[in-house]
């Protein structure tokens, strides 16, 4: 990599001839295949920047110049590019993250990987830089499964509303995850194949102006919208109507061309769009083969053939995935929904089996719930599964259009709590708080496989309200059976002892902890009950005459502290007149930095361990053995916050 | 009313003339400036659209094709039409809905009053129409205004890439509650401008036709993208870019025209856009002069001068809205944001005052929170003020674009908690829930003018977490002092003894209720402090050791009981090991109809006896005084849920 190893920061690119960064974009091409094979990650994406994410480097001066991603899984290259190097550690705890990181590199700005919010950004940067006078550009970078959501359109709206300078590069590479999916698709689609229009316009031009009964109006109705000649021959009316200054398209992998461009909407002083066309994958032949997804994000692989390092065993999606296609067999009002993840949450098989009752509604989470309340209340029942941070987008609509409505719609959340190694934005540790609040929503929180297929098909029998069924990211954990029953939930274990110490109340795949909590208590001559709700919302009503028999309750959640199932349980405890004291164990309120799953948990305190003390230290100090206890319980207390 | 009165269902619309249908459509404007004089409601929305809705029930046959009217404020002339005509106790208790209501009427579906949402639920009612192989028709009515948000984006893009009957009506008054800002707004006005090019057609046809050079390869670019002749002349490519067929524009107010233009929509057969072109307060001399708002929601007024019946005292916007100013001449970092109400949320002296530090963003609000981001990012403090309802749609971005980046915005959150009359959606119960998990968020709920203008300018000063000032609807009240301080709270009573029993804590405007439901418990001789947080996130440090030395916790929130201030102060206590017994009041989990805000606190039991009857008997049973207490008890138990 004689010219890579030479790129300290942006700067050092002004240098290099054309031949040179040619060359430069090859060994950025070895070195991702290379890397991003050892430790896994988004290779699909990166591959298809790599001039793109050059030029923009020569054209603008970041860091005072702002250059911004949309999503972020493309922000490799960049990271190259401004002195991050050192892939060896990607995404791991003490590497780099996966996505743009400020606490990285000064080049970086916009941190969470959720989609469409690029605009936004740079709608708001370029107000700042116009309030306290600065001359400084902002360029984003937005792939054409993004503008899909509605945030771009937002944007787009208001950025075309001022005249600031603005540059939005659209790398378009006909798929988000999947192909893209929509009207705006096709649109795209024909801007790509007016291939030669370019040629027509001085013809055009010509022709018109000398031609007064037709040709005179018609250039001055387009001239007084203030839009060139050029878009009314190439359909890109869209983002000109808007008033939208349009270049392209350009292709993406020609640099020169790239840069000549990105120069020009830079001098241009207003926003401009500038459409790249980019080959996801491109370069890597296994990537370009698989026409899923083009490798857009892995695990471990092996360089030359692009296969799996290890197969991995059954995990939480497909249980979700091959359940579905069954209950699609059984009932034909069932219906499916995704935005734009059909493969990553599971639907593909649905999809096949049931090519009419598939629904990709792109990047879009919003619609994807409010097109469910219509779904349901025209006589269907929709699924929408989706990965649970995303959720958080169509909070509002899964309340005012589904709650309260009282619609049967199914959301099925993958991905939930800790997931690691995506970082903070991608842990689903939100849903079990925010969907406390609304009302009718019943939520589950299945422990195994066999849970993910009940529960789902105890929510798909909810026609009156909507339902929610959330898991795990990755393997699925061995069955764990109940041993009874009381109410509506599992019990997991007995206490072995008619007057019980601990109520121990595990939520989802923590079940297997939650055992091995109690059987370190249990060592500790502390009698333990495990009980799995299986149900956290609504409460059941069995629940607190439960803790009643009981000196302490323990909730153990995979999800947010604040306002998750411990505090929902506390306060049906004290609705019911039951104070039995209890210690609600879960993620402390912080946003998480990207580490293994396995060491997130134990920094958070998560660990059978952890909670084994943390309790018998309370326990001790209800029998008033404070003095053996002292230790313990500042441990608790210490541990959170 | 000859005609209106015998009107008892749409298909009564069958069988008058046309001449007939203009005297009806004079006669309901006559009958809603009389009747929402009286009552208060959204009148001038509603005059905007009484041909239109005339002409929807002649061409559509509902129930069974459904019309769908977006927001829903403009649906009392479908009201009129659909058996409804006693407005005497609109937004009442016991009257009708301000908006459709399920409950009233088979003919009503969307009942919520969020914008930009009936393209949604067109497109999901449209897929299950096919999927259950039903002929039915949909029709959605969207204003201008509601196309700023990004649902209906996401929407369109969806209803593009089917073929299912669908038509759109795009209700283009220039206005949602003020004038339309940003790129559509500009693009709808050339449309309306271009006048006169459905006579350029023919010719222009003619001519490309016989011009092989220019005109056939122009045609067939065009014909090949499945677009018409239409289109390349009149710039209304947006829709069409999309795939979206495009009728218009028409003249709203025309019955004939609209009923010509939605037959010929309805006979298509897949998705069409009919644009039309209303006047906002159409026949109503006071509302054409407001250019405000044209009377988008009133109060009562004189039906002849439209001027208010009584004049209101302060209110909380009011106050907020100066503080503003203020602050805007004092730093000129601080900018405001509204989300298409610059009146309603008061920000309009601000700006006058400073025009070029207000961003009106359409109504957007996922677009106010993330270009906030990037306007903090950026160097400036931003405010974003919105009625508290509607920041839901923003929960995500002010979780992952705000709070991750730790950028220094301030939301104001206005008509916080019940609202009453404009029911379950209008009311801001959900915002102290959702907002407890967002990491690093401080919020305050001023309880009083003087605090709203303290708690405002302390949150400016935070410039690394958003911060939240979020207030009641409506007059403000008198000022309530502290008469001492903890740690960071204030204390509004003291119990007048060394060992008191109560620890009463107040948040935001329920300060005087509080100090109510003290004064009822020192007769029933429980001692009672009572403390305002006033920034209830984070809960102050000073809290566990203060709850320590009562005997009880009574927290009382204008919010969702479930997982707000008092299931935080629970859990703070937990952490803290302090285990007094809590009971926390709120608002039930439930969506709560449309009445008077003292009606809807009565129901709920959010009132000062009740509170201090259901603490009484608490008391009592820890002080064992079991059979005393044992109706005040039921009464807790029987309250909740």
């Amino acid at each position: 990599m004689p010219l890579l190893t030479r790129i300290r920061g942006p700067r050092d690119l002004d240098r290099l001839s054309l031949e040179q960064l040619d060359q430069l974009a090859e060994e950025i091409r070895t070195f991702l295949v290379d890397a991003v094979s050892k430790t896994g990650g988004h290779l699909g994406p990166n591959l298809g920047v790599v001039e793109l994410t050059i030029a923009l480097h020569r054209v603008f001066d970041s860091p005072k110049d702002k250059v911004l991603w949309d999503t972020g899984h493309q922000s490799y290259v960049h990271k190259l590019l401004t002195g991050r190097q050192d892939f060896s550690k990607l995404k791991m705890k003490g590497g780099l993250s996966g996505y743009p990181s400020q606490a990285e590199s000064e080049h970086d700005v916009i941190e969470n990987s959720h989609a469409s919010t690029v605009l936004g950004w740079a709608d708001g940067l370029a107000k700042a830089n116009q309030i306290l006078d600065r001359g400084d550009h902002v360029v984003a970078v937005i792939g054409d499964g993004a503008l899909t959501g509605g945030m771009a359109w937002e944007a787009l709206n208001n950025i075309a509303d001022g005249d600031r300078p603005l540059v939005i590069v659209v790398n378009d590479n006909e798929r988000s995850y999947a192909p893209t999916i929509g009207g705006l698709a096709n649109h795209l689609a024909t801007l790509r194949t007016t291939d030669g229009y370019e040629r027509f316009l001085a013809r055009t031009k010509e022709v018109l102006e000398r031609t007064p009964v037709v040709g005179r109006p018609l250039y001055e109705t387009l001239h007084g919208a203030k839009k060139g000649l050029k878009d009314f021959i190439a359909p890109q009316g869209m983002f000109e109507d808007l008033g939208l200054k349009y270049v392209g398209p350009i292709d993406g992998h020609d640099i020169e061309a790239l840069e000549s461009a990105l120069a020009r909407a830079k001098r241009f002083g207003g926003p401009v769009i500038v459409h790249c066309l980019t080959e996801k994958g491109r370069g890597y032949q296994p990537a370009l083969q698989d026409e899923a997804d083009r490798f857009h994000g892995i695990g471990p692989i092996h360089p030359d053939t692009g296969l799996p390092v290890k197969a991995s065993g059954a995990d939480w999606t497909s249980v979700f995935g091959d359940e579905m296609v069954q209950l699609g067999k059984e009932r034909e009002d069932i219906v499916a929904i995704t935005a734009a993840m059909l493969q990553p949450v599971g639907l593909k098989k649905f999809a096949d089996a049931f090519p009419n009752r598939i629904y990709d509604v792109g990047i879009a989470e919003q619609h994807a719930a409010v097109s469910a309340a219509g779904l349901a209340t025209g006589g269907v029942h929709p699924v929408f599964a989706v990965y649970a941070t995303f959720l958080n987008r169509a909070f509002d609509q899964v309340l005012m259009d589904v709650a309260l409505h009282r619609c049967g719609v199914t959301f099925v959340l993958d991905r939930a709590g800790v997931t690691g190694t995506d970082g903070a934005s991608h842990n689903g540790m939100w849903d079990m708080s925010i969907l406390q609040v609304v009302p009718g929503l019943r939520l589950a929180a299945p422990r195994d496989a066999d849970q993910v297929r009940a529960q789902l098909r105890e929510a798909v029998e909810v026609d009156d309200a909507p339902t929610v069924v959330r898991f795990s990211k990755g393997a699925v954990g061995p069955a764990v059976p109940a041993v009874g029953r009381v109410g509506g939930m599992d019990v997991l274990r007995e206490p072995g002892t008619d007057t019980p110490d601990v109520l121990l109340v595990s939520v989802g795949a923590l079940a297997p902890m939650c055992l091995e909590i109690a059987g370190l208590l249990d060592k500790q001559g502390i009698s333990t009950t495990v009980v799995d709700p299986r149900w956290v919302k609504p409460v059941d009503e069995a629940m607190a005459p439960l803790a009643d028999r009981h000196r302490v309750v323990v909730t153990v959640e995979d999800n947010s502290r604040v306002g998750g199932v411990g505090s929902t349980i506390a306060q049906a405890l004290r609705d019911a007149g039951v104070d039995v004291p209890l210690r609600d164990f879960g993620i402390p309120p912080r946003f998480l930095d990207h580490a293994s799953r396995a060491e997130v948990m134990a920094e958070i305190g998560l660990t059978a361990p952890d909670i084994a003390r943390q309790v018998t230290g309370l326990v001790a100090k209800l029998d008033g053995r404070y003095g053996s206890a002292a230790a313990e319980v500042d441990a608790v207390e210490s541990a959170r916050d």
